[in-house]
């Protein structure tokens, strides 16, 4: 089975691992082949070093790397970069990258330096973490650059756009967004092979990733939606919500920006067009839509550890099997 | 006292931090502010990051942070990040940098793709280092790129030419060179302030650097032979040979190179054109120059720690005031 998924960082990295778990220990399903298209709308150049967070999760949760805890980040990390560089007062220092993780992004911006494309970055940054031989793809939906900006209050009575990240995680989602821009992305093309994963596949699954700032911004890129649309897969969404609340991140803080209620209706409502299977958490069972099959899920909606994640991926890929692509 | 210095790596550094020890502990010298030239001919790109190793030496040593027993690179250094770029497959990986030290070169870069000077960047570093505060001044010597090639032979019966880190850290300058190639060095022009501080400096110190791919390639830039030539202050230099033989590094192979004699007196004779005054050790104590003061110093020549680098400094300086500018 070739199983597409449209992934942002620590939601869709716990789901497509629970995802690889639940195809290596299903008899028959051994063999399937996981093509992850993931959001690069939150990347950001920092230290004159080109970061890539969605795909560094993706990396180090697929590859086994990843820091359980926080869901982002190396295992074992240690930050005596970080500390020497606010030593030498270099700015920003509101976000901390760690020694390991510094790596990768030196490994990323030497190669971008030399002209090789996201792509080809991300393929190499791949197979050291073991992607290709565990039947796993990674691409970043886009070799064009896009940097979500989030336009909030200037405190001055206008307006102002600060970057994704700096409201995300310097701010922590807390002040109040007028809206996002995604500077970059009404000129980028789809990455080699993303719209050919979409239009090709078995199956499509929508992790249950942020459903505006990073699902919703992949399917901002040229021709993805077009692809969804048009696929004879099914494509199946895993709500994000549970009774209306985010497990983690701030997707309700997104969908308020953007004037979405935050329900698992609602966000549904984002994929109406392509949307054919919806799992939610029994906490959201009402859930009805138009135009999808709606199933509730056996427990709580949480990817708490791997065998979990695998359940709910599991569940995903037999409510596919189901609904008409 | 205005003293200006030109100086190379580790040699270079360990001078310059005896003789502000001996400024420091000598009634009188206290005030007396140095000014040391750097060597960036051996400047290198690594993993897209701009690595000055003459300047990081004179950094750390000159800071209090450099590793005693390597005589480069940090204390308490850990190499996390060179194991990752190992992982990930990237190349070289014949020159090991630290992880504190890659702290230091991502300031660097990104401070130079913001568009600073290689002057700018280098106050910046040496603030942190605490080198105004403690009345040095460090200039690289020049802000244009230069970068030192040896030509060696292809194996072919051919020659290639390659970094002089390549040759100097990966083969130990065990190969053969026949001749260095300081690419850039023809276009570029002294850095701010270095051929004032020549032309106005109480007394210019040669420190015991190499003569050849050190102290010879900041001959190079264009003004400061002229301006070592046009000086009133009195220039003593350090021989950095022992019976002929460099303490460290490979200064033997570099005089090789350039069919010089590898002795106290061929060394001296490279700065025939402005030197004033020659310190050497007891071994080499039958040195006589036709226009320079040799005096023999009172002990070896050898920078086992502070004090006895102080010592050899303080033997300069006085050296300094009993020849004409």
């Amino acid at each position: 089975m070739r199983i597409t998924a449209i992934a942002g960082g620590v939601g869709g990295a716990r789901f497509i691992r629970g995802l690889r778990h639940h195809l290596d220990t299903t008899p028959g399903l051994e063999d399937s082949t996981v093509t992850v298209v993931a959001n690069t709308g939150d990347d950001i150049t920092l230290f004159g070093l080109r970061v890539c967070p969605d795909v560094d999760t993706l990396l180090y949760t697929l590859g086994g790397g990843v820091h359980e805890g926080q869901g982002w980040g190396r295992a074992d990390e240690t930050h005596r970069i970080q500390a020497e560089l606010a030593a030498y007062g270099v700015q920003p220092q509101w976000f901390s990258l760690g020694d390991l993780d510094f790596g990768t992004h030196i490994a990323r911006s030497q190669w971008l330096g030399l002209g090789l494309t996201p792509s080809e970055v991300t393929a190499r940054l791949a197979e050291r973490w073991g992607l290709p031989a565990h039947g796993m793809r990674l691409l970043p939906m886009s070799d064009q650059p896009v940097e979500t900006h989030v336009v909030v209050d200037d405190g001055e009575g206008g307006q102002r756009a600060i970057h994704f990240q700096e409201w995300w995680v310097r701010h922590q989602a807390a002040v109040p967004a007028h809206r996002f821009v995604a500077a970059g992305l009404d000129r980028a093309a789809a990455a080699p092979g993303v719209l050919e994963a979409i239009r090709e596949a078995d199956v499509v699954l929508l992790p249950p990733s942020n459903p505006v700032v990073s699902i919703g911004i992949v399917l901002g890129v040229s021709g993805v939606r077009d692809a969804l649309r048009g696929t004879n897969a099914p494509v199946v969404g895993v709500s994000p919500l549970i009774s209306g609340q985010p497990v983690r991140g701030h997707a309700d803080a997104c969908l308020r920006a953007i004037g979405v209620e935050s329900t698992a209706a609602a966000v549904a409502g984002l994929y109406e067009d392509f949307l054919d299977g919806w799992l939610v958490d029994p906490a959201d069972g009402d859930t009805a839509l138009p135009g999808a099959k709606v199933e509730v899920f056996d427990g709580p909606l949480l990817m708490s550890d791997v065998e979990a994640a695998g359940r709910i991926a599991g569940h995903a890929l037999r409510l596919a099997g189901t609904v008409p692509g």
